[in-house]
């Protein structure tokens, strides 16, 4: 909070605006503005609009002039690169009449960027050192194009890379503090919890009857329901001036759903299974392995998404076929013939099998149908069976069946793996 | 198409515009205009922005006010319900000073909805029969709101309902045919070309003198660049009125684009690097294993994603410690001792030691930092080692070094193995 501009009209209204021509076809879409809604939910900035413009210097020219009309706060996103169709620093410059002048400081950050590759710095990449008067240039340690701040008036204009990675850490790091600072007094409190093993209508059963009381009355929460692939999302959202006490009411509120749900939840931080199930590894010292056949290396894949996981994850197979799935991870092949190859047994096979290969102290198997082919009456695609194996349990199986694509069954099936690894260290007598 | 207004401006540029508070939160994002920017380009309307405005009176007025100064044709979605928070259909009346009539004929059309369920039609719903003067309401068969199309001098301003299972019929069957009479000869032709193993400003280097030359002159055809994790993607759109020539145009322009990026080119159809290098080993009927490191699995679980692929995809092993390089993938201890975990020989003796235990044409090996611990002064985060063997071939290998966080490293080493099969494919001679 390096700035406070004494009697200044707090900041209530923002409008974002998402620059690039791709985010005008068939198939990609603006994901920042979700992110950045929700930073502005909690520094109690009103988000009133958003909109997508093309790399169009009129087009841009006229989402600009017309955001400055009805916002306080307007964020753009993206068009920062060194092309010639990154135009957002040229064109909100000229909007706001500010000339634009090259930093020889961030000229030298970029070249040294490059040099650590031991590549020579485009002369394209010059445009990004631009900085209109007045200007705050924002560092961007994860890419090229630095951002920008700007003061205009009683409004602020933000101008933030468009790759997520590069554009939240500057945000959360060098615009929410100057943003807060500027902000009213009502702040946004919000609380999550995951679920996995339960489809959204059970849920919105069970919760419905619950949230329902509190959208009324002085202190009213909003709930949000949101089913994603192998997980459902309850999102609550209450705002209130008194910190402490906003606070409160939010978690209070979360925990009684949570009692209601029971074992299904698995998170009420935000953190993904992977996370939640790496947590509990770490915490009691243990490891795992996984020999997977349909999700094709998925589960061992998004469990190494988490940064230390080489501490607890030390490896496994990927066995497509029934070869494989004897030589990889000793699956006897008269349980597959016994069987078949998408059955519980293969499933225990699979995870004793790496387990007595890897010495982890539990290990998972996974073997199932994916997709679109391969699917029979008995087995349709979606059929998957996963097994948890343990040093000091008996190993446990269930056959699942998902719904979807490919990539969908894939995803299910890792997310059902990494939920019975997580249930069976909650709780080991079963559940 | 029942409609032609002979002698009136084609339309040629658009604006979507879709009306909902619950599209401005942290978790439902407006998909419909993916739908319509498909079917306007199809039409050869240029869709120049779209915009994302709450249930409020004021916003909503000003971005339909500030569209029709820029658009030919406005496409508002959503907002037409019989609750109170729906507004589209007033406020875009109020703006174009129409008043509006309620149409006893849809009056009726609801009533009878609610009927055929046994219920009343609620007074609310009566809103829904508004029409402004000069409108044509476009029957709903999906649902209670009719949509409406509002010719304005050589304007069109179109109402869609929001559920896209309502909105997409509505389109196709009422509005296209009447927007394809008033939209000029002219469509839209695209192309693409991926590019991996080059960055940004460099693919910028070699292009732009190029496609510089294609901007101007008779036939200009618009070139966006795109920087993704591991890959470069450059579109091209061309607008012409003679389809064959305008395909021909634009084909020529990819194919000389082609011509300088040369090897680093993976993909001229949109297809990805896992689908590119699936189609090569179909064609040449080898198969495919890996040993990963750093990349944990997701290497053989992109490859997996791609229908078909347990035909080419044999498996392989995911070894994070030195212990399991050597028991799961035969990585000799001295190998290790000699170059260290994170080196081209490991990479080296992982793609041989797999390819040996699992029986296939080919095999990639890759070791490496993903981060955020475990780098050094010679080896930080993001040195990633990578290494393609195969039966008639000496191996390969090289060392990489990737910018990014954990999961960037993971996908960019990923996106470098997979490259690497398709050079050994396409240019076994090196490349």
């Amino acid at each position: 909070m390096d700035r406070v501009s004494a009697g200044a009209r707090p900041l209530a209204s923002a409008e974002i605006i998402a620059v690039g021509s791709e985010l005008l076809g068939t198939t990609r879409i603006d994901t920042n503005s979700l992110f950045l809604a929700g930073r502005l939910a909690s520094l109690g900035i009103d988000l009133r609009a958003k909109s997508v413009v093309g790399d169009d210097r009129a087009t841009l020219a006229a989402a600009v002039t017309s955001a400055l009309t009805r916002a306080d706060l307007v964020l753009l996103t993206g068009g920062l690169g060194p092309t010639d169709d990154d135009l957002t620093r040229e064109v909100v410059a000229g909007v706001l009449g500010l000339a634009l002048h090259e930093q020889s400081a961030i000229v030298l950050q970029i070249e040294e960027r490059f040099a650590r590759r031991g590549l020579r710095m485009p002369d394209a990449n010059r445009r990004q050192a631009m900085v209109p008067e007045g200007g705050v240039s924002l560092d961007n340690p994860n890419g090229t194009a630095p951002g920008l701040l700007i003061d205009h008036g009683e409004q602020v204009i933000v101008l933030l890379p468009g790759p997520p990675r590069e554009l939240q850490p500057m945000f959360d790091g060098l615009c929410a503090g100057r943003l807060l600072a500027r902000a009213g007094l009502e702040r946004t409190f919000h609380a999550s919890l995951f679920v996995a093993g339960r489809g959204e209508s059970h849920v919105e059963e069970i919760v419905q009857p619950i949230y329902s009381g509190w959208v009324t009355g002085d202190a009213p929460i909003q709930t949000t329901i949101l089913a994603m692939p192998g997980q459902v999302e309850l999102h609550l959202a209450h705002r209130a001036q008194d910190p402490d006490a906003g606070a409160r009411r939010v978690s209070a509120a979360r925990d009684e759903l949570a009692a209601a749900l029971g074992r299904d939840v698995f998170s009420l931080d935000g953190r993904s299974l992977e996370e939640v199930v790496g947590g509990l590894l770490t915490d009691r010292g243990l490891t795992l392995s996984a020999a997977e056949s349909c999700t094709g290396g998925l589960l061992l894949s998004r469990l190494t998404d988490v940064p230390g996981s080489s501490r607890y994850v030390l490896g496994g197979v990927v066995a497509y076929s029934n070869e494989l799935k004897a030589s990889l991870a000793g699956v006897p092949e008269s349980t597959v013939a016994a069987h078949g190859a998408v059955s519980e047994a293969v499933a225990v096979a699979l995870a004793e099998g790496i387990r007595a290969r890897t010495g982890s102290s539990l290990a998972v198997g996974i073997t199932g149908i994916a997709g679109p082919g391969g699917g029979t009456d008995q087995k349709p695609v979606g059929t998957v069976a996963i097994a948890l194996a343990g040093r000091d349990m008996p190993s446990r199986a269930r056959l699942f069946s998902f719904f979807g694509g490919r990539p969908q069954v894939k995803f299910q099936a890792s997310q059902a793996g990494l939920d019975m690894v997580r249930r069976g260290l909650q709780f080991p007598q079963g559940g």
